[in-house]
C-alpha cells in the first residue's frame, strides 16, 4: 500500500499518517523509490489504534511513544508488555493532601485484601488507589465510607481475570500491546459508561416514581 | 468564615474561590458589609468539590455550571438529579465511522440483554456505548468479538445497583450531587485503577514466569 492508500484504509489524513512516522509512533514502509514507501496490514492496524487513542484516550504522544517501545523491545515477555502497556496509560496522581499517608495504608490494605500479590510493590497505582481514596475521604459524601469499595474491588477482580485470560501470548507483541490498549481505553470507557447506564436504570426503578421534590 | 478561612479550609487559592463565586459554581455568601460575606459549611462541602473536580475529573466550567443549576431547582427529583449529574460527566461521543449503526443496534440490545428497561430511549450514554463497540469492532484486537462486553456488562450491573442503593433521598438535592459527581468522577478513576492492579495481578501470575520472548 502507497500513504494515500493507507489515509483512504484508516480514515486519516495524510499530514497525519506523516506525523505519526516522523514521531516513531508508526514504523517507516518499506522504501520502493526515493520518494515512495510500502506499507502493510501491521501499518494499517496499528493506525487504527493510533486513532482510537487519539479518540477516546486523550494519550500524550510522548506515552504512546513508550508504548511502541514496549513492542518492539523483543527481549519483553507478555508481562512486561501489559505493564508497559498499563502504566503508560494510567494517569499521572493528583498531589498528595493530608490524609494521603492513611490514604496509601488503606490502599495496600484493599490490594492485600483481594489478594493481588501479583502487583509489584512499587506499581504507580498504588498512589493512585491512595490519591482517590484520600478524595473520597475529604469529600465526606459517603456515609459508609470506603465500604463503598468493596463492590468495586470484586468487579474489578472479574474483569481483570477475564481480560488477562483473554491474551494469546503466541500473538506478536504488537498484536498483544494493541489488545491491551483497546482494553485499557476502550473498554474502560465501555465501563464507566455501562456504569452509568446501570445506575439510570436503578435510578428510574427506585426514584423514578417519587413525586418532584419541593 | 469569611473567604480566607474558605481558602485556608478548602486549600484553594483565594482566587479560585472568587473565580468560582463569579461562574456561579459557588453561591454567594452571606454579607456582612460592603466587602464582606460571611459562608458555611455548605460553601466548604461544594469547595471540596470543586477541587475534586479539577483534579480527577477535568470537567469544563460550562458543565459544571449544568450541574449546580440542577441542585438548585427544588422541583427536581432524586432521579432528576442523578440523571443530571450523570448526563453533566458523560464524554460527548467521538463522531460515527460507517460501523455506527450496526454498533448502535448492538449497544440497544445489550442494555436490552441487561434487562436495564429504566434507561431513557433518548439516553446519551447509548450513543457513547455505540461509538465504543464501533470501535472495538474497527479496532479488530479482540478474538471474541464483543463477547467480552459479558463481564463488563455484570460488573456494571452489581456496581449500579450498589451505588444507586447507597443514596439517601432525604438528603438535600445537593448533597445528593456531591455523592453522585464524587461517585461518577472518583470512584470512576478507582473502577479503572482497580481493573489495572487486577490485570497486573493475573498477568504476573499468568504469565510473569514465562521466559522473556525472542
Amino acid at each position: 500500500m502507497r500513504i494515500s492508500d493507507l489515509a483512504r484504509a484508516s480514515g486519516l489524513p495524510v499530514a497525519t499518517i506523516k506525523y505519526y512516522l516522523r514521531e516513531g509512533l508508526l514504523p517507516p514502509g518499506r522504501r520502493r523509490a526515493a520518494t515512495q514507501a510500502d506499507y502493510d496490514e501491521a501499518h494499517l492496524a496499528r493506525l487504527r489504534l493510533l486513532r482510537i487513542l487519539r479518540e477516546f484516550g486523550r494519550v500524550p504522544v510522548g506515552r504512546l511513544r513508550e508504548l511502541v517501545a514496549a513492542t518492539e523491545d523483543p527481549g519483553r515477555s507478555t508481562h512486561e508488555v501489559l505493564l508497559a502497556a498499563a502504566r503508560a496509560l494510567a494517569p499521572l496522581p493528583p498531589s498528595a493532601g493530608p490524609l494521603r499517608a492513611q490514604a496509601r495504608a488503606a490502599a495496600d490494605a484493599r490490594i492485600a485484601g483481594a489478594g493481588w500479590s501479583g502487583v509489584a510493590a512499587d506499581a504507580p497505582d498504588r498512589e493512585n488507589l491512595a490519591a482517590a481514596i484520600e478524595a473520597v475521604t475529604v469529600a465526606g459524601t459517603h456515609a459508609g465510607g470506603l465500604d463503598a469499595l468493596r463492590p468495586y474491588v470484586e468487579a474489578a477482580d472479574a474483569i481483570g481475570r477475564f481480560d488477562v485470560g483473554d491474551l494469546r501470548p503466541d500473538q506478536t507483541p504488537a498484536a498483544i500491546m494493541e489488545q491491551m490498549v483497546v482494553g485499557q481505553v476502550v473498554f474502560g470507557e465501555i465501563l464507566l459508561t455501562l456504569r452509568r447506564l446501570a445506575e439510570e436504570h436503578y435510578s428510574a426503578r427506585q426514584f423514578g416514581a417519587e413525586s418532584a421534590r419541593g
